[in-house]
């Protein structure tokens, strides 16, 4: 059986990462998607928080499970059988960075493959950052994520005082 | 009347901005500059400051007009009467991030149009970020900057104990 | 009056190229699509079938001219009236390559100003030479073309032996 | 079974070519290598001698398979059983145009998934093109090519009198 | 005597940058590492450690000698009696800003030159900021450092509790 | 004596490799100019006029030497005692291919270095096919050559009937 490791930070998750994930379910008996326990980053969801709504935008995916990790990504995949780590890449500036971390990758754990999936046309310019930056100033963003990312979003932007 | 609104963080304004400016303001009835009220940066120079540099820095063109704003780009545009954004290229790597919002402002705002112009070659290498370092670090940055924003660079730096 | 030039091959036109004109149009008083008369490449269309496609697929245009050009793109501009050149940008490589023709120009007729529009995404990915090609080998590209330019593609690829 | 398909032209066969063979081939049950049957670029090796290349140097991998291809990628995929497209990424001007043809074959035939691998860190600078040249050169190229290719391009550019 | 300088942060030095200081020590008749003290920036080792590692990396090369500097690069440069400053390229996203800090020094003094080395390509992904990260998730780094310096990282790392 | 080799086609020379070729010259003890001698490519002008124009060009530069070479770059730089290659680098899209080149010559001979120079800001466009291009169809571009090229492109594409 192939297991393969989809690893970030997903905070939120996009639907530009629910088409990926969508795509490389089809692609592998076993989809793991890791979500990285961060504390340092100053991130809008919590892990909880992060790992629920990707369970809850992944549910109709029967071979797709939600794990959290902490330290080396290769690490990780190695520990849940999966040798292949999954990345979308979308125009621009991520190529690089997805390459330096790649061949890091390698140097830690040689049998490490990376299977780079092209970003949908329609979600190339989706990226959390920017997705957070125009959610919190008030636009309407609700066909850029699941229905439950929407409902979250709102909650935290508009359901309390900003800081 | 075609209104057009350039907007920007402007921390301080530059030549290179002040060029844009300049041929923006010939192809448009009026252009707006937009000054960005960013409590969260970590910026040099205050909302009043930096409008006021570009108020001084602009006051020979007639049909340009100074203006602060908060929340999305596209709604101020939409506020002010225009439909056109304006803004610079430089070679490297702002393309795809200013192609990224782009798009995002069209998903907020279809009817958003984004007119690029390419910044001047002795500009291309001038950005607010370096400008201010070079600055911090006694450089003569004399020649890049409208007169005014000089005399505030060498105030901020070198009138008062540095931090 | 503001006149701006829209210059090109377009061997042939696609929606990509249409979708700039139709923008263009509503920010200039007249665009004049320049065709540009070249008999060094190898064309599919000579130019009296590029102007003509162009001309149909942009009829509903009132304030849109297409008119065939000879040397220097500025020389043209000038002799027509208009001192602004609009070009659409696609992510990718010919950012760089707009760049120095643009540099280039103003080196040769400094009062030539630059507007850059970007792309629509679903454009993003459209050039005339991709569009030939999936052609050339049977592929339906009838969304990617103005009605008369996928008619035009079929008879020069289908209705005679293909060289 | 899961069957993918990596095509090129293959002019000749690399062993960056043959490294993402390798990889590709331990992800899915089949891998079929579609070389590009194609009278119009002008190449150093005809299609039954780029086949003949990949064919010995792939020997020893059971579930590859090598065919030749005319006309569009996804219509041979189709024909062959396979959904899914290889390609392998080095770092550098590729990926553009990468992304733009997987787009187009999106347009051409929805259900076509592409997979990328990372190029090997020691293929990162290897082409066909940049191998050609330097063999043609009499460089000394056998560590970048597989056997029998070493031995082909001295035959080509060494045992004849050059055109 | 020709005398070149080679500034960075060195936080800590790699093998990639001990690879340039070692090929421009073949260039020049004396080559000074500059360690820029920045207190500004959070960094893992302060600027006596920084210092000291380099020392201890590079004692084998007699005509190189390490100094810590602050301010401008090009006035460093011209105290120590260098006009030509050193630079390791990576592929990827550092070419532009090392052209645009290029050509701010030239504006700051005209007749500073900048010389640069392509990293090699073992030494292409490796920067200081993703090896941290690496050896702080206890990841295998000790080929990507002097010696020196994979001791110091572990007693960072795993020689004191974690913040 | 350290000599350094700056290899190109140099059809012709412009401002931008004699600016390449000054700073150069500075830095070495002794720079050779070497003017690949290709007859496969359609150049404006052959071998032997090439050669001239760099001469007449660089005549003020006593260090300078100009020589024809064929076949590889390193064979020509060990036969002249040069170790060192020279390159200028402009923003875009050259760095990929000038990193691609640099380490297939590592390959091909291990002790090459290449040193790049970074392309002053005000020849950054001009490359020598957009200067025939803007040469050819009557644009003035004596600024951007040396005086005896202005003279020889002037006699190229006016002095007779173009083909």
């Amino acid at each position: 059986m192939t297991i393969a490791v989809y690893p970030g930070t997903f905070d939120p998750i996009t639907k530009g990462h629910l088409d990926i994930i969508t795509r490389a379910a089809r692609l592998f008996d076993k989809l793991i998607v890791g979500v990285y326990e961060t504390p340092d980053k100053k991130l809008l969801f919590n892990t909880d928080e992060r790992v629920d709504l990707i369970k809850q935008s992944t549910s109709h995916l029967p071979n797709v499970e939600v794990k959290r990790f902490k330290g080396l990504i290769v690490e990780f995949a190695k520990k849940v059988g999966g040798h292949t780590l999954v990345r979308g890449l979308r125009v621009g500036s991520d190529f690089e960075r997805e390459f330096a971390m790649s061949l890091m990758n390698k140097t830690l754990s040689s049998d490490c493959e990376l299977v780079c999936l092209m970003a949908d046309l329609k979600y190339q310019f989706l990226s959390s950052s920017l997705l957070k930056e125009a959610a919190s100033l008030g636009g309407y963003i609700d066909n850029l994520v699941p229905l439950p990312v929407a409902a979250a979003l709102k909650e935290k932007f508009f359901s309390k005082v900003k800081s």
